[in-house]
């Protein structure tokens, strides 16, 4: 059930450790917003050299206070920061929050400072946020220590960075988003992302949780904990290029993790991944309200053509679909809208929304009412009447109020159905915009981002959830390639017939055992392929001797495995991989082998393990998936079996977390079936 | 030179026929405007009623004026609109701009009558805009026959929309760009989107021009116009969507061209297309000041490591680079900095800033000045200090003062460096960031807009420009196979050997010439390949016999091709084939062959004919070109044949308009050379 936070969100008491009446210093800051919410609950001020802060008297110490602390905030340089948690500690204080920075962000040897106060606060029975963190405020119970002031709402924001949250904050107040609460992660040394995710998706205040992390910690519980959430969990990620992942290092001494595997967990974990605040905020206006369209049909409306093809366009960027409406639709339209207004849709009144506002609501209740709309999208200059006193056609009063009455049938009849309503406008902060957004529409300036606001309010594919890992196995000692043979097929998966010979005798043998062609491979090596340690094709007996003494002079290697050839023709050669990840544990890769596939860099990742349906799927999803259905007359390939087979290696591979990379390369899929044609598995180096 | 458009923008006297002093109608509008430079020429009012309009007389017809009128603006009813311009032309006008609308917009005759009209004006010397338009305005000779007001600057808009223009005001003004022209391009009857930019292109007030376009009219002469304009041209276009393409035609009666033509000719013409209003206003304010970035290194730099690490990743999604610092540069840094501040790249100042706002001009100055940056990128809280009078950390005046004179010497280094600086900022409407913007510095509040302008200020693909048309060739008057082959040879294009034959001995006699294997083609079938008119790799004559029997059994062609089969190992097929664009002329597309590259849509469109240099640097830029260089031990293709293969198919292609599809697939690209393995051709239907 996660951990027990409440002491952290709804504490009995607060004491701010270094708290100060010089107003350079945060913990003035924090002092300032801790009292906001003065009958709520006890607020104490400490600092060594007593005196008054804010016109309270501050203690000198934590136990001079003389009443229990629930939730110490320390804010004192770090030299007295051991002591002050350890004060607290002994006073009884069940949560922390450590805002004290100079650890793990200064390196290993304030990693290990950290570590130890951490280990000391989980031994007795508490809890800490930070250190190295900006404090955190919950507006459900009214507590304030964060140097900054949010607005109440329905976000829980957990940010690793303070300005990311101000900007956010900057973003959310003209869609009428507020926070629920907001928690700075600092080095997250004992409280990690993913207890509070876990408690924020507990949390009744909270409708829907924003992340900023460059640390993810444990990423596969996040990507779990995510995924079970119950609410929209929208993460805003950095470290996807070069120079963000070199920083984020230095930043935070965070390992950062490739982009690709952020992208798969996200997926796999149903969080919306975003790249910027801006993308941020327009996926929670979308979602506000928890509004969602039940396909991905859009109606685009507007006053004058250019805005609504640029729209239509756009909505069809953001993967959405603009059909012509139904004949009856477009019946009733042409009934209420001028004979030049189009109505197939984009619907665009042609100059009746100047002279007559209402037709907007009309043609809005038309539209949100029609069957084969999913969603609708309004746009251009809406909002301009009533933000000038009727525009700039000089149409006076008359049409502004006419606007405003307009503005307020719309949002009547939005109340009135489920259908997501979407608005761009030029004047979105004209009286007319204001009205549709206090009801709940989100209104956007920019045509993309009213068109992205839609994407995100349509149905997605649903998430698969993280698989649960398999039960550890016995440990692989060996990962040659005859071990790593044998245990992939002791866990299902096929292989051509082989037999590992060491000489001429044991090679004709073997031969004697499965007909021609064969295959040679020389073992103990690195790269055998590479090395020319692999002859293909052998027709016979013959063939395979001459081979086997050309390689041997060559190579010289102790072993070499003598293999029934597969039938490569009507086959599709598949990659399928398993990789450890510091933070996201086994994370498997597959795609199409060859090399036109890894030019087109056509690879899915996802975490280990992976069903069979789920790796089916993954396989149908490549851009090269066209060649697995057979084409120009060759038969389709068998896609069950390779999943099938893909659920076999990740399976052993999230089973074996020894393994730091194992590979089936080429998978041959067929038509009957699929078959492994050569296996490599590396073990990780002993930490 | 294009046309003489100097009556359109600098008349010597205007009248607005069809002034009103009804304020619900656009000849009031218009008239109002008129009269706004009041001294710099005659403006007259015509009214059929006479009266009097904004206080003047209204004359009750052009002639009753009794002065010359060198431009006159109709806006009257579309009954007599022909009177009108009529009339305009006996009095001598030599411009006139068509408010009136009613003409091709509504049908086919709305469209004959345009054209007469458009004729009449044509015989008559004079220019017309429209009809079916908003007006124009000109900040440059003080001319203002549109409704709305433009404020003055180097921007030239060219606009099928009205409602677009105003967006696009409201999104220029924080970036201090305005416009020296506005026109709106209406059914562009006689004067054109080409004329217009061609025009602009000349004057001497624009610095750059934007146009918003649904119909290109002649697509070509519009990218060949665009290429030699000398400022930048940015193209804002619908279309690209099914359902935008729909409303686009039925709103204009514009038929539209192919996405991928537009982007082609774009592209050639050195065009930035842009698909939304935003997008638009980021390339103009980017390109303000001309100044160009020399290389892709950014340098970004912030306080406070999350926008840091965003910008970063959003600077390396819009294709640049955030490269380490060198050391000197480090040094340089460290020395100004803190200890705490990271000087990598990006650059944090780590809460200096708050200290010191000193910290970001003299890390931009370094930044502007360090040999190993192209381009600088501030992001995140600049400008919150004078926002809020010391910002939220409660630093007080003098941090807001600090900043403001920050402000002041980063908008001086700025000025003394011709390298880009781009600012995102949380608080664009700051002072600090207001002093920026007014230096020319463009400021932006999302982060991915200032990537995105950075990205516009990097050095580019140099456009390639249009190339000329061959001179039009004697017209093919059959296109069978023999017949389009025996053309394409003549143009340059090699193939196999092939003999038309009829019956058996003249098939006999056929592989007499030359040796096997051979295919054999059945010849007057539409699709030859899919009929089973094409038999590949016929050893010797027995077997080019049987199949022969075999398939003249089957399809009883009249006729069929007996050819050397060409090696196909080491090739690589390729596909290249040229189209008739309705706007555009001939469009050529290159890629590779077979499934995969299909499936992928692996395809580059460009304008033909294509030259040699021009084709391998297409090739190049496939996303299978890996294929083309050689892989797994294969030689690499000779891709300057290729090239010139696609020169000779595109330029044959480009001199025979008559032709409206022609496709050589597959080229076999080999490494000794390029040879055309099957082509065909269809004419165009006679119109």
């Amino acid at each position: 059930m996660g951990r027990d936070l409440s002491a952290l969100f709804d504490p009995v008491s607060v004491a701010v450790v270094g708290a100060s009446d010089d107003p350079a210093k945060y913990g003035h800051a924090i002092a300032a917003q801790a009292i906001r919410a003065n009958g709520r609950r006890p607020v104490h001020f400490v600092n060594r050299r007593g005196g008054t802060v804010l016109g309270r008297t501050a203690a000198p110490s934590l136990s001079a206070i003389g009443e229990p602390v629930d939730l110490a905030v320390i804010s004192v340089p770090a030299a007295g920061f051991e002591e002050a948690v350890d004060e607290a500690l002994r006073c009884g204080a069940r949560a922390l929050v450590a805002i004290t920075a100079g650890f793990a962000e200064t390196g290993d040897v304030g990693r290990a400072r950290q570590e130890a106060v951490a280990e000391r606060v989980r031994a007795a029975g508490a809890v800490m946020v930070g250190p190295n963190c900006l404090g955190l405020a919950d507006n459900t119970t009214e507590l304030f220590i964060a140097s900054d002031t949010f607005t109440p709402g329905g976000v829980a924001l957990l940010s690793q960075s303070g300005n990311l949250a101000l900007e956010l904050q900057l973003r959310f107040r003209p869609h009428g988003l507020g926070f629920s609460r907001f928690v700075s992660l600092g080095n997250q040394a004992d409280v990690t992302l993913v207890d509070l995710l876990a408690d924020c998706a507990r949390h009744e205040g909270t409708e829907a949780i924003a992340v900023y992390a460059e640390d993810f910690g444990d990423g596969r519980a996040f990507a779990e904990a995510a995924a079970n959430a119950g609410k929209p969990v929208v993460l805003l990620t950095a470290g996807r290029g070069d120079a963000s992942a070199r920083s984020a290092q230095s930043h935070t001494g965070a390992l950062t993790t490739s982009a690709d595997v952020v992208v798969a967990a996200c997926r796999d974990a149903g969080v919306e991944l975003v790249a910027t605040p801006r993308e941020l905020t327009i996926a929670l206006a979308a979602r506000q309200g928890g509004r969602r369209a039940s396909g991905r049909r859009v109606a685009v409306l507007t006053d004058g053509g250019g805005h609504g093809v640029i729209a239509a366009d756009a909505v069809e960027a953001a993967g959405l679909a603009v059909p012509e409406l139904g004949e009856p639709t477009r019946e009733r339209l042409r009934s209420t809208l001028w004979e030049q207004s189009a109505v197939a849709n984009p619907v665009d009144l042609a100059g009746m929304g100047e002279q007559d506002p209402q037709s907007y609501a009309r043609t809005v209740e038309e539209l949100l009412a029609a069957e084969e709309v999913d969603a609708v999208l309004m746009t251009g200059y809406f909002g301009g009447y009533a933000a000038s006193e009727g525009g700039l056609g000089g149409g006076g009063t008359a049409l502004a109020d006419g606007e405003r009455e307009a503005a307020r049938l719309i949002a009547a009849r939005h109340r009135a159905t489920a259908k997501p309503l979407v608005v761009q406008s030029m004047y979105p902060e004209s009286p007319s915009c204001r009205t549709l957004a206090a009801a709940g529409i989100p209104v956007f300036s920019a045509t993309e981002d009213a068109a992205r606001a839609l994407a995100a309010t349509a149905p997605g594919a649903p998430h698969t959830g993280v698989a649960p890992l398999p039960s550890p196995a016995e440990p692989l000692r060996e990962t040659g390639y005859m071990e790593t043979r044998r245990a992939l097929e002791a866990a299902g998966l096929v292989f051509p017939a082989a037999r590992e010979v060491r000489d001429e005798t044991e090679l004709l043998a073997a031969a004697a055992e499965f007909a021609g062609p064969y295959v040679l491979k020389a073992l103990h090596l690195l790269h055998k392929s590479d090395a020319g340690g692999v002859a293909l094709g052998l027709a016979g007996p013959a063939e395979l001797l001459a081979a086997f003494r050309k390689m041997h002079a060559r190579l010289g290697a102790p072993s070499y495995s003598v293999e029934a050839m597969a039938d490569l023709s009507d086959g599709i050669e598949l990659i399928v991989g398993v990789n450890r990840d510091p933070r996201f544990g086994s994370v498997a890769m597959v795609g199409l082998g060859g090399v036109l596939a890894e030019a087109l860099h056509d690879i899915a990742f996802t975490l280990a393990p992976v069903p069979a349906d789920r790796a089916a799927h993954l396989l149908r999803q490549l851009r090269t998936a066209v060649l697995l259905d057979g084409v120009r007359g060759r038969p389709a390939v068998d896609i069950d079996a390779a999943a099938a087979a893909v659920e076999a290696i990740t399976t052993f591979a999230a089973a074996h977390p020894e393994i730091a990379e194992i590979e089936v390369n080429p998978l041959l899929a067929r038509p009957d079936g699929a078959l492994a044609l050569d296996s490599r598995a590396v073990l990780a180096r002993p930490s």
